[in-house]
C-alpha cells in the first residue's frame, strides 16, 4: 500500500503527489522544512519544531498557507491516515509561484505546503549502541544555516562524501572550527566532563534536539560550555556525539579515522540519550 | 493560450506541468539549470550553455536523462510549439527521486528534465540605454558558485533587497571584493580603458556571456585584467556593467547611490553591447 501524503489541501497517494514545476521550491530552493520524529503514533517536541518553522518563514519574509494550529491538525490527520507509530513526519513550505520564473519574491503567490511520513527510524538503538564514524569536510554551505531551508545540496554532498569514504557522516569545518554534522549538531565531552558545543549563530542550525539535550546536561552530571572547538580538540575529547530530531543522541566514535576516547560509545552520551528519550516521550503530542 | 512546457518526455500545457514532491530538485535543491536567450526564434550561444550544463552535472556526479543532442532537439521542439521568437528558454535537470527522502544520492533514480520558454526579454534595449543602479550586499552564498545549481535563494534574497531599496540589482561582496551580481557577472572599466573582471574560480559563475564579451574586448579597444576589485574601485571606475545571457551587456550607472563615472551608460559598455549582439546573432542555432 502506498503512503498517503499531503499536498496543498489534498491527501493523495504518494504516486499522485506532485507540485508545479514553477513552484519556487523547485526553481529557487525557496522553501523551509521541519522533520518531527514519530513515537507511539505521536510527535516528539513538535511545538518547538513549529516555532522554528515560523522563525524560518519570518527570516525569509515568507508566510504559511495556514495557521500553525492547522498545520498541527494536518500533521495528526496524516499520521492517522498512514497509521504510523514510529518514524518521522516531514513538512515543507515553499513560496509557491505566480506561474513564471523570476528572482523576485512573488507578490500574490499562495505558498505551498506538503507533508509526508517516513517509516524508517533513523533514531535506531542499534546505531546508538555502535556509534558512528565521521570524516571532516570543508563547510561550503551558505551563511544563513540558522534558517532551515531546502537548500541542502552541500549537506547532501558532505554526507555522500562520508559514505563514499566508508564512514557514516561528515562533520563540517569552517575557519578551522567544527560547525555541525551534515544534518545534525556536533558536540564533544571533555575529559573533565564538560559538554562543549558551538554557540547558536548564523553558522549552525538551531537544533531542537540540541536545545533539549543541553537542558538535560546538568542531570547527566555535565557542565555546558558553548564555544567553538576544532576537529583536533574533538579527536582528543573523552566523547563526541551528534543530536538531531531523527538520531536523538548518537555517539561519534571516530573522527577522520582516529578513535574518540576509547573508540566506543561513552557513558555520558549514553546517559544523555536515555534522558532525551524520557524527555521525548514526555513531549509527545 | 497557455505555454507548452516540457516535463520528462512530455509536452504539456503549463497548468499540467508537475513534478513529484519527492524529486530531489524540490527537497534538496539537487538540480542544475541553464537559460538560453531566444532571438529570431533561435538560441544564442546555446552550445556553450550545454557545455556548462554538462560541467555542472559532472561536478555533482549527476547524469542527464538523455544526450545533449537530444536536449537540443527538445529545445528546438519547444521553441516551435510555442512559436517563440524572442525571450528565453529555461532548462533544469534534477537528480530525480527513488520515492523517499534521503540525504544520500539515490542509486537508481532517473534524473528529471524540465524546460519552459519565457517570452519576456530581460535583454531590453530600454534598460541598456538607461543603465541600472545596484547596491552592494554581503555574498552569503555557498562556496561552489561555479556550479549552476537551483540553490538560488540567497541570490533571490539579494535581488529582492535591491528592489526593496529602490534600485535594480545587487552586487555581492565577499572579503571586501565584488564577486558578481545576483544573476550576472560584474565588471568595471578603468579610466585607462582596462576592463577589470574577477577571474574564474569557485567564487563566481563561469558566465557564458562574460566569456564572449571578454573575447570582444580587444575589438572594443579595451585591455582585459582578470583580478579582484573592491566596491570602492568600482565606484571610482569610468564605467561598470553586468553581463548575463538575459541582459547581454547592461551598464551599471550607480553603486550604493553614488554615480559611476558620469552616472550615465558609458561608450565602452555601449560598444561591447553592440559587439555582443552581433556575436549573439552569429551564434544563433
Amino acid at each position: 500500500m502506498s503512503r498517503i501524503v499531503y499536498v496543498n489541501g489534498e491527501f493523495l497517494p504518494e504516486e499522485d503527489a506532485k507540485i508545479s514545476i514553477f513552484d519556487r521550491g523547485f526553481l529557487f530552493a525557496d522553501g523551509v522544512y521541519e522533520v518531527s520524529t514519530v513515537l507511539q503514533g505521536k510527535l516528539v517536541d513538535n511545538e518547538a519544531h513549529l516555532v522554528r518553522l515560523q522563525r524560518s518563514l519570518n527570516e525569509l519574509s515568507m508566510t504559511a498557507p495556514c495557521s500553525m494550529k492547522e498545520i498541527e491538525e494536518i500533521q495528526h490527520e496524516l499520521l492517522k491516515r498512514n497509521d504510523i507509530k514510529a518514524g518521522s513526519l516531514y513538512l515543507q513550505i515553499t513560496r509557491g509561484s505566480e506561474g513564471d520564473r523570476s528572482f523576485l519574491f512573488p507578490k500574490n503567490a499562495k505558498p505551498s505546503l506538503i507533508m509526508f511520513t517516513q517509516a524508517r527510524g533513523a533514531h535506531s538503538e542499534e546505531t546508538a549502541e555502535k556509534g558512528i564514524s565521521v570524516i571532516t569536510q570543508p563547510d561550503i554551505r551558505w551563511q544563513r544555516r540558522d534558517i532551515k531551508t531546502v537548500g541542502l545540496l552541500p549537506a547532501s554532498m558532505a554526507k555522500q562524501a562520508a559514505i563514499d569514504a566508508g564512514v557514516d557522516d561528515a562533520w563540517m569545518v569552517e575557519d578551522g572550527y567544527v560547525t555541525e554534522g551534515s544534518s545534525n549538531n556536533a558536540h564533544i565531552i571533555t575529559k573533565d566532563g564538560v559538554l562543549v558545543t558551538r554557540p547558536l549563530s548564523n553558522k549552525i542550525l538551531h537544533g531542537i534536539t540540541r536545545k533539549a539535550v543541553l537542558a538535560l546536561a546538568d542531570e547527566a552530571g555535565l557542565k555546558v560550555e558553548e564555544r567553538l572547538f576544532t576537529p583536533q580538540e574533538a579527536s582528543e575529547a573523552a566523547e563526541a556525539f551528534i543530536t538531531s530530531a531523527s538520531t536523538f543522541v548518537t555517539p561519534v566514535v571516530a573522527i577522520d579515522g582516529a578513535p574518540v576516547g576509547d573508540g566506543v560509545p561513552g557513558k555520558h552520551a549514553k546517559r544523555l540519550r536515555e534522558l532525551y528519550v524520557e524527555f521525548a516521550i514526555k513531549s509527545l503530542s
